[in-house]
C-alpha cells in the first residue's frame, strides 16, 4: 500500500479523502492556501503545507507547488478530489513523469473524454446512445427537414460557429422548420461568417441521470447504479438521490449496460461518472463522463456499502475491485443536500465570513460531510458548499422525512445558508412524487422561498 | 398514526427518541429534570416540560409528574428509553390505566421476565438453555458430587439464601468437591442461618452475546443477529459489535432459533433482547431478557438496516413487523464505542462539568448519538454516557480501522472521557483478533491506560 499521499484539494473533500487515508493506513499529506490555514482538513492533518496565496490559481491550481510538496513529503501518490486539477490531464502527465501516481485515470483517458465531439463518436461506436441529430452540417432547409422528420421534433438548429445561443432556433412545429433554418442561418452568417448548420434533438425537461461506475487495471468494470441530480438551481446540483424515481428495472438495466460499454470503449481506470440526459419519453442519452469522484457520491456509497474513495486508492493502486457486479446490491434510498454558504433571500449571492456554533445532525441513517466546525471561517475565494448532509432509509419516503428532520436539526451560527430551501424542497408536492425534472427549482424557486422566508419575519 | 409522544427519559436516547418521532410525523413532547433545563433533546423539542428537580427519583423516576404531563399534553403513547422506568412493570401498568400506549411489553410480561428463577423455568420449558444446575437443592456433599459429575466441572456452590459472595465455592477439581461443599455450607449455615445449596456450572471467561429480536402483535418475532459485548469494565459494556467473531453460520443460527423460542415464550411483543453466555466450548446459555431497547441498538440498525426505535413505535401502534425473517439481511460489519464522561486516570470517575467546542467524528459508515454540543454542561446527577460512535463497514477489520480514525476525530473540550481507552482497545492484538472474551478488558485495563497516557506526558 501507499505510505504517503498528497490531498491536492481543499475543504469537504480534502476531509474526506483524509478520512480514506487513515483507515487505509495511508499517511494523508494535507496542503493549503493562506486563506485555508485553519480549515478542519490542517486541523486533522498531521501533516499540512502551505502552497500559497488564497487565489486557486496561486494555490490549489498551483502545479509546481503540490508537486514539489508532494515529493518533498515523499507522497507515492496524489488525490485530486473534485474540481481544481482533478481533470486536468496535464496534471495527470506531470504526476507520471515524477513518479507520483495519480488517483484517477491517465492523463490520455481525461483527454479523450473532455472533448466532446470525440467523446461523442467513441460512444456512438461503443453503441451508447447520444443525442440524436445530423452528423455533420446541413446544407439546406430540406435536407434540415429530412432530418427533422428522421430524429423527430422538436430539434434544435445550430450554428456550427454558434455560441451564446446564436444562429440557433428551437423548432417545434414541422412547419416552422424551413423559415427558422434561414433565420437562424442568416443569423450565423451575420454574426459568426460561417452559415454551416447542425440539427439535433432537443430534450425537453430531461432527467439528469448519471451511473457511478468503478474500473480496475485488470479490466474489471462494475456499475453501481445511478443518481438522479436533476434538481438544480441555473445547473448547479442541489439535491441527488439514489436510486431514481424515473427508472424502472428495465431502463435501469439498459442505461447501467450503457454505462459500462462507455467506460470500457473510453479505456477507462479508476471512479467514473457517466452523465446522461433522460427524456420523458424513456429515451437517454450520453451527455458526458465525469472522470473524477463527485460532489454527489455518499450517495451511491449508502446504498452500496462501497467506500468509493477507498476504491479510487485501491484501483491507484493496482488492485482488483474489492466487489464483482454480482456482488454489488443496492439496498434502500439514499438522498443528499448540498448546504451552501449562500443567502438565498440574495440571489444566492456567497456568505462567507465566521461561524459561531455549529451543531451537525446525525443519528440513525444520517452522514455529514462537512467543512465546518465551530469557530471556523468561511473563505469568499472558493466555492460555497459547507456540508452535504445525506441520509439513507429502506424506502424514499422514509429517505424524505429522514432528510426533513436532519435538516431541521442542522445549526450555523453566522453564514446564511440554503438549508431552509432544501428543506422546503423535501416538502414540495413535484418532489415528494418524484415526479421533477431539471427545470423543477428554476420553475419553483420563488415558491420555495416564500416558503422557506414564512415566519421568519414575525 | 400516534399524534403525540411523551418521550420518558433524557440523555442522548431521547435525543435518539426524538429523532424517530420526527421521521413518523409524531409529535415528540420532552421532560426535563431542572439540572437538564438546557440539554440537547430539549433544544432540539418544539414543546418541552420540566417535571422535578434533579435527583432521578423526583423527576425521570417521578411517575405522577410523566403521566400529568403525558396527559396534560395530549400524548397517546409514552416512550421509556432504556434505564429510569423502562423496566418498571407497574409503570407500564400504571401507561395503560391512563389509556397511554407504553412502548413496550405488557407490564404482566416484564414481570415474568424480571423474576429469575420464573424466566429460568420458562425458558427450560420452551427449551432454551439455560445454565446447567441442580434442580432444587442438594442435601450432601455426596448429592452434589452426582450433579457435578451430571454437568461436568468446574461448578459453583451456591446458598440458597447467599449474596456477596458468601456461601459460595467454585471447585474445578472433583477430588476438592466434598470439602469446599462443607466450608460452602458451614459458612452459609453461620451466615444466613439457612445451608440450603445448590449447585450450578461455571462458566468460565464466556462472551456475552445477545440476540436482538422484535416482535409485533399478530403474533410475528424477528430476529435481527447478534451483539457481542463482551468488552466490559467491572459489568459495563463498552464496545459492542455485530456480528460476533466467536459464533459461526451454524451456531448463530442455533442461538436464534433459542432466542425467538425465549421470545415467543415470554409472550413477548415490542423490541427485546435476549442475552446468553457463550462457553468458550461453544455451549450456550440463557442468562435474562431486557424488555426494552438497549444502549447498543445502533449496532444492529448498522447492519440491519432497520431502524429499531421507528419499529417500536409502529409495533406499539399496532402495525405489523416492518420485515420478515427472510427480508432481514444482514450486511458488513459494525462496532459502538461507548464514550463515557469519566476520567481513567481516576478509576473512571464521573467528569461532569462544563463542555467547551465539540466536534464529532461523521463521514463514510459514521454515526454519532449524542448528547454533546458546545458549549453544554454535563450533570452529575445522572450516569456518565455522553456520546456513542457507531461505524460500518464491510468487514471487521475496515470496521475497526474506521473506528479508530472515528476516535481520532473525537473532540470534546473540558472533561475527561473514556475516548483514548477505546481507541487503544481498537488496537490491542486480542481485540484486533477478536478472541476476547468477558475478562479481556479488567484484566488488560493497566496496560491499556499505560498506552493510553503515552506521549501525554511529554
Amino acid at each position: 500500500m501507499f505510505k504517503r499521499m498528497l490531498i491536492a484539494n481543499r475543504g469537504e473533500i480534502a476531509v474526506r479523502i483524509l478520512r480514506a487515508c487513515r483507515e487505509l493506513d495511508i499517511d494523508p499529506v494535507v496542503v493549503y492556501s493562506q486563506a485555508d490555514k485553519d480549515s478542519l482538513a490542517v486541523q486533522l492533518a498531521e501533516h499540512s503545507w502551505c502552497i500559497g496565496p488564497a487565489r486557486a490559481q496561486d494555490s490549489y491550481l498551483n502545479q509546481d507547488a503540490l508537486l514539489t510538496v508532494a515529493k518533498a513529503t515523499g507522497c507515492e501518490a496524489v488525490h485530486p478530489g473534485y474540481g481544481f486539477l482533478s481533470e486536468n490531464a496535464d496534471f495527470a502527465d506531470a504526476c507520471a513523469r515524477e513518479d507520483l501516481v495519480f488517483v484517477g485515470p491517465s492523463g490520455d483517458v481525461m483527454r479523450a473524454m473532455g472533448n466532446k465531439a470525440a467523446a461523442r463518436e467513441l460512444m456512438q461506436q461503443a453503441g451508447v446512445p447520444v443525442v440524436p441529430g445530423s452528423e455533420g452540417g446541413v446544407a439546406t432547409a430540406a435536407e434540415a427537414a429530412r432530418v427533422a422528420d428522421a430524429i423527430g421534433y422538436p430539434v434544435l438548429i445550430k450554428a456550427a460557429a454558434g455560441g451564446g445561443g446564436r444562429g440557433m432556433r428551437r423548432v417545434f412545429d414541422p412547419a416552422q422548420l424551413e423559415q427558422l433554418f434561414e433565420e437562424a442561418r442568416a443569423e450565423a452568417r451575420a454574426c459568426f461568417g460561417d452559415d454551416e448548420m447542425y440539427l439535433e434533438k432537443l430534450v425537453l425537461n430531461p432527467r439528469h441521470i448519471e451511473f457511478q461506475i468503478i474500473a480496475d487495471t485488470q479490466g474489471n468494470i462494475v456499475h453501481l447504479g445511478e443518481r438522479d441530480c436533476s434538481v438544480q438551481r441555473r445547473s448547479q446540483k442541489m439535491v441527488e438521490e439514489s436510486p431514481s424515481h424515473a427508472l424502472d428495472q428495465d431502463l435501469r438495466q439498459r442505461m447501467a449496460v450503457s454505462a459500462v460499454a462507455a467506460a470500457r470503449a473510453a479505456g477507462y481506470v479508476n471512479a467514473g461518472t457517466i452523465e446522461f440526459v433522460l427524456d420523458p419519453s424513456g429515451a437517454y442519452y450520453f451527455i458526458e463522463m465525469n472522470t473524477r469522484i463527485q460532489v454527489e457520491h455518499p450517495v451511491t456509497e449508502m446504498v452500496s456499502g462501497i467506500d468509493l474513495v477507498r476504491e479510487q486508492i485501491r484501483i491507484a493502486q493496482g488492485l482488483p475491485l474489492s466487489v464483482t457486479q454480482e456482488q454489488v446490491e443496492l439496498r434502500g434510498h439514499a438522498i443528499e443536500c448540498r448546504i451552501n454558504a449562500e443567502d438565498p433571500a440574495r440571489g444566492f449571492a456567497p456568505s462567507p465570513g465566521h461561524v459561531g456554533l455549529v451543531h451537525m445532525p446525525s443519528g440513525c441513517g444520517v452522514r455529514t460531510d462537512s467543512l465546518l466546525y465551530s469557530g471556523c471561517e468561511l473563505s469568499p475565494y472558493y466555492d460555497s458548499l459547507a456540508a452535504k448532509v445525506i441520509v439513507h432509509a429502506p424506502t424514499r419516503l422514509q429517505a424524505i422525512r429522514r432528510m426533513r428532520r436532519a435538516l431541521e436539526e442542522f445549526t450555523v451560527q453566522g453564514p446564511a445558508t440554503t438549508v431552509d430551501v432544501l428543506h422546503q424542497i423535501m416538502y414540495h408536492p413535484q418532489f415528494v412524487r418524484g415526479s421533477y425534472n431539471t427545470s423543477f427549482l428554476d420553475q419553483n424557486l420563488d415558491e420555495l422561498l416564500a416558503w422557506s422566508s414564512y415566519g421568519k419575519e414575525a
